[in-house]
């Protein structure tokens, strides 16, 4: 064991105190008055009563699986199933438990100190939440890797601990995106449709469960969702340079060197966040887009550079920087891609065709994504063929781990647009004030842009990690059957690639459906209370937000159930009742699949809710208008698209694509 | 040469006697009185006008195609594309052509001899097209194959036809598609919504366009598709079994028979569905539900036991039988699929959707449409497993051709749809009362549920079809390139493989927006009428019906050049500018993404179609409340789905393998 390899956990260590210290930064500031704050609380108490519930289902369920790892796999494979698992979750927990407390202060600094103040406690508030996925990631894994690294035969435990990871990001982002999004239509349609009441009017008994939404889903759900694809990228970059073989791996470097790189590159990326971070916080005075542009794409910059410096230090081939490269830059173009998507011309054509209808709306709409998959999955074209024409398979892992590296800051930015979005809410539940609202409006539309780049990369990143693993896993089963190929003429992998191309769909019409159907509870239940409670309309008595957010998270947990044991047993059932062919084609098909729907319905879903908000700002008629009426009815289809089932498709091939890992030797 | 060779061309030939025969049949009954005679010569005159201003086009472009043919590959290829063309225009332009004859005396017959002569003669109209079809597909490929097929150096001409029929079936569908949708939505729009007036109502200026447009959509569109699958099945299948090595040969029989057999299977096909048309015929007394099916199933099980007669009397072994069994079997298992969720529970899941809005309709629509795809294909790969585990890849083409071979009466009972559906709307227009129109949407009710049986068949079919053809191109390169495999751990395999899969969402995405754009021309032209034609409301004065069908023609023959030329030239620049492994990624891809794309669509369409015919039988409040409003939208939306973008994909997928199969030996 080289002494280098202390370097990776002590980084993730350093990593978490840092997130640590930004949380105590962010707890001196005022929460504000009695009422924001009692608000705020109901909040914060609402996410910790879903993320214990859905913790304990997930326990149990996690329980199963560790069962049957200890059995199959062994005790090496089962610990580390737990450690990915304990990490993702407590990843997502911090990341909310942080979230939650950083709305209200900004709402409070919105109030009483300006938009600057504000724009830095919103980040600070994401930045705990990126710094703690990164931080987690590389502690977990990097120590792991310590202890199971070096021998090739303990090496493919590591494994697990992409398995855990993803296991609870699946459930997570399902659940959570089910709870958000039932929340969401919910609250919307007795308030602000039927009641005739605004969007976050404390009468409501629905937009506590809303704001909780907002959290569970978009912090928690995409924490996990991107620490599963940023630690399986790097799990399946150490697998496939622990299969090189000697011809392959003399041009590039020593086999242990290559194995290494990627815990390196993550660690040297989290240094390269935190930089970026402190830039944020020095220009926050400047306009927050300027700010938080300047943090990444610097954060970027430096990553790229000094990767270079890094890849010649350890004495690894500078072909090797090309692939890092390639990442970091598709990375970047596939963000900016669906920024034009959902904040550019597209936009306006959704906003104009409402003239003639909701039917011409939901066309425009739906063409719109389908049109928006074409570059970005050129880009990962265009990745793919860099990194491997420069160092083969191996490339390809490499450039999922330089897009996924600088993780830290895209997390904070991204995870940054819900606390926003909370300060808002708590202001106009609050009765802050126009001018308040005014300032929190304009972090939430910046927010939204952030949010709408930010899930862009969540589909990229989360493909090229899949492709990764799909990668690792070919090989690994390479390595115990001789002549494994998965040729697409041969018809088990065609049956494979078939029924890899269902399950996205399957898994998106179920969790839809599920929107639907939990939306539905919600909206008698607050139509009950309306009916019920004398004086609430009147603002006399309090609403039963509790009620509200209680049937939210039964509905996405029970709801949760069927998507997620779906998609962690399709691979076991085609790799043992077919073959590792079949397998294989399997996650080839799904990944396609998955990464076209994911990119149709988030582009789709965003361009709806921003045609929408576009017409509110008076274009097109404005509010009230017929075209407006036509917006809404994208923007609710839109809702599930993108905060539900598109952001599934990325944990679901990557769930599948680690089990298959895990699951490889034991095929034949 | 042997003397069985003669077979297939000389039954293509009594084949067409058959149509003309049943031509001369339909023109024998009374076209009616002059009103609705001449309505239907508008249609008939509109439908023909469509077709020569398009095949002008298609002449140019073939043109291009045909010069580039004979550079690369020979005069005999090049000759070969200029009959395959040929063919499927021909067969087209002959369905089309009497189903606008057959329309009229359907209206005709409803009116004064009631529902049983009613159908047949709408049957008649249909089988014209399903005979012409088989016919003119067996006349060609037979005859090519009788000059080309015995020599191995020419043998690879032949595909040349099927690169002529799938481009002549890719124009139809797409620029039929986007003409009947532009012109159904543009008359319903200004008509039905705004003049308020009902629909097929003669004051209506674009009523004749939009009866012409389900001939060119419905008719000529789907039997070139269909064509283009048969004839593509077929002859994959005789390039498969032309490139089988002696060790696969040897249990299965000999080269040249098994090459022969798919024309043999497909020539027998032929003769029981000319028998399934008679029984049909015999039973049009009972109701007519029991009379289409009994012919269907009476044609594939009359098929399925003399195929086995056959395979024995030919001499090749009883396994190719399973295959033929699988395909004819599972063709009919996806038929059964469409027709639950186009006409089953789901219907009343969307019309009950529509209770909470338009929202909830598509919501409901789309999840409906995803889940509907994992039966179908699930058949496919149990079709997939069967054949080729009893005779390995050769066997998948059998299936196709299994599939397909009765296509005659299949074809007969989809064309039989659009003739009633014709009828029906020359009923209204000519004003020929309640009992009139009672039978005729008897008959068309019967029709919508045999189109979308058709639909399912037609993707299914497509489907197996691309598949056979794309083993074929695998086939024919490793002849060439030796150690040539497909293998999805090969970048470039896997670069292909996402290009396939965008290319299938762009064209949806191209060919939606195509019917949004043609559909406001339409509406335009509409709105002038309403409002410069003094008289029109009242019925005193005539539109100008003529302008608008002009519009949809122009609109259709611009908007279905850019998919077209995507389509053809897709295969090359992969093939040319990457390589033939890319090339082989790109068909998978777009294999896999068409066929769901495809079933979602269709079925989605369907669904929404039916859901709100549900409601217009006086369901969830009927026809004007606002359960029916939000269906409506559905309907709008499921409209381009299902007949524009939907039914482009199975030619999509078609013209990029045969166009791959074509280029095959000029790949290195």
């Amino acid at each position: 064991m080289s002494l280098s390899h202390l370097i990776p956990p002590f980084l993730g260590i350093l990593g978490l105190v840092a997130a640590f210290r930004i949380y105590k930064l962010v707890m001196q500031y005022e929460t504000g008055n009695e009422k924001v704050t009692r608000i705020a609380e109901a909040i914060h108490e609402g996410a910790m009563v879903f993320m214990r519930r859905e913790y304990k289902m997930l326990g149990a369920f996690s329980a199963v699986l560790v069962i049957l790892l200890l059995f199959m796999l062994g005790v090496k494979t089962a610990f580390a199933f737990v450690v990915g698992a304990g990490a993702s979750a407590l990843a997502g927990y911090i990341g909310m438990f942080s979230a939650t407390q950083a709305n209200v202060r900004t709402t409070t600094a919105a109030h009483e100190k300006g938009a600057s103040e504000a724009l830095s406690i919103a980040f600070f508030g994401g930045s705990i939440m990126g710094l703690s996925v990164a931080a987690l990631g590389l502690l977990g894994l990097g120590t792991l890797y310590l202890f199971f690294g070096g021998d090739p035969e303990t090496a493919h435990a590591i494994h697990g601990f992409g398995m855990g990871a993803s296991t609870v990001a699946l459930f997570s982002r399902v659940g959570g995106g089910i709870f958000t999004k039932s929340a969401d239509v919910g609250a919307d349609l007795v308030g602000k449709i039927e009641a005739g009441i605004p969007e976050d009017d404390p009468r409501n008994p629905g937009v506590i469960a809303d704001n909780v939404g907002d959290n569970v889903g978009d912090v928690a759900g995409m924490g996990s969702d991107i620490f599963e694809s940023y630690c399986g990228a790097m799990i399946a970059t150490i697998a496939i340079a622990s299969t090189m073989t000697v011809d392959v791996l003399d041009p590039l470097g020593q086999q242990a060197d290559l194995m290494f790189l990627p815990l390196a590159l993550a660690s040297l990326g989290l240094i390269c966040s935190v930089m970026g971070i402190l830039l944020v916080r020095k220009y926050s005075a400047k306009s927050p887009e300027v700010a938080l542009r300047i943090g990444t794409i610097s954060a970027t910059i430096i990553f790229i550079i000094t990767s270079l410096i890094l890849i010649k230090l350890i004495g690894v081939s500078a072909a090797v920087w090309g692939a890092v490269l390639s990442g970091a830059v598709g990375g970047i173009i596939i963000g900016l891609v669906t920024e034009y998507y959902t904040a550019g011309k597209p936009v306006i054509q959704i906003a104009k065709s409402g003239e003639t209808g909701p039917a011409t709306v939901m066309i425009a709409g739906l063409a719109i994504g389908m049109q928006s998959v074409v570059i970005p999955i050129l880009t990962i074209c265009a990745i793919i063929f860099a990194s491997s024409s420069l160092v083969g398979l191996y490339g390809v892992g490499i450039a999922a781990v330089g897009m996924l590296a600088t993780v830290g800051i895209t997390m904070a930015i991204d995870a940054y647009g819900p606390v926003a979005d909370n300060a808002g809410g708590i202001a106009e539940m609050g009765g802050l004030g126009a001018e308040t609202r005014e300032i929190t409006d304009s972090l939430d539309e910046l927010g939204n842009t952030t949010a709408a780049i930010g899930k862009g990369f969540a589909i990229g990143a989360a493909a090229l990690a899949a492709l990764a693993i799909i990668t690792a896993y070919v090989e690994t089963v390479a390595a115990n059957i001789p002549d494994f190929a998965l040729s697409l003429n041969n018809p088990h992998v065609l049956i494979g690639l078939f029924i890899g191309g269902i399950l996205p769909f399957l898994i998106a019409s179920i969790t839809m459906t599920a929107v639907g159907d939990a939306a539905f509870d919600m909206i008698k239940e607050i139509r009950r209370q309306f009916r019920e409670i004398p004086g609430l309309m009147e603002g006399t008595a309090e609403p039963d937000s509790a009620r509200c957010v209680d049937i939210a998270t039964t509905a996405a947990l029970k709801k949760m159930i069927l998507p997620g044991v779906i998609a962690v047993s399709a691979p076991m059932v085609v790799g043992f009742v077919l073959d590792a062919e079949a397998l294989g084609g399997m996650l080839g098909g799904a990944l396609l699949a998955c990464v076209l729907l994911a990119l149709m319905m988030a582009n789709a879903g965003g361009a709806w809710d921003n045609a929408k908000k576009h017409i509110e700002k008076g274009n097109f008629g404005g509010k009230g208008s017929d075209v407006h009426k036509a917006a809404v009815v994208g923007d609710t289809v839109g809702d599930p698209f993108k905060d539900t089932s598109g952001p599934s498709m990325n944990i679901l091939i990557n769930v599948m694509a680690i089990v298959s890992l895990v699951i490889a030797p034991l095929l034949s």
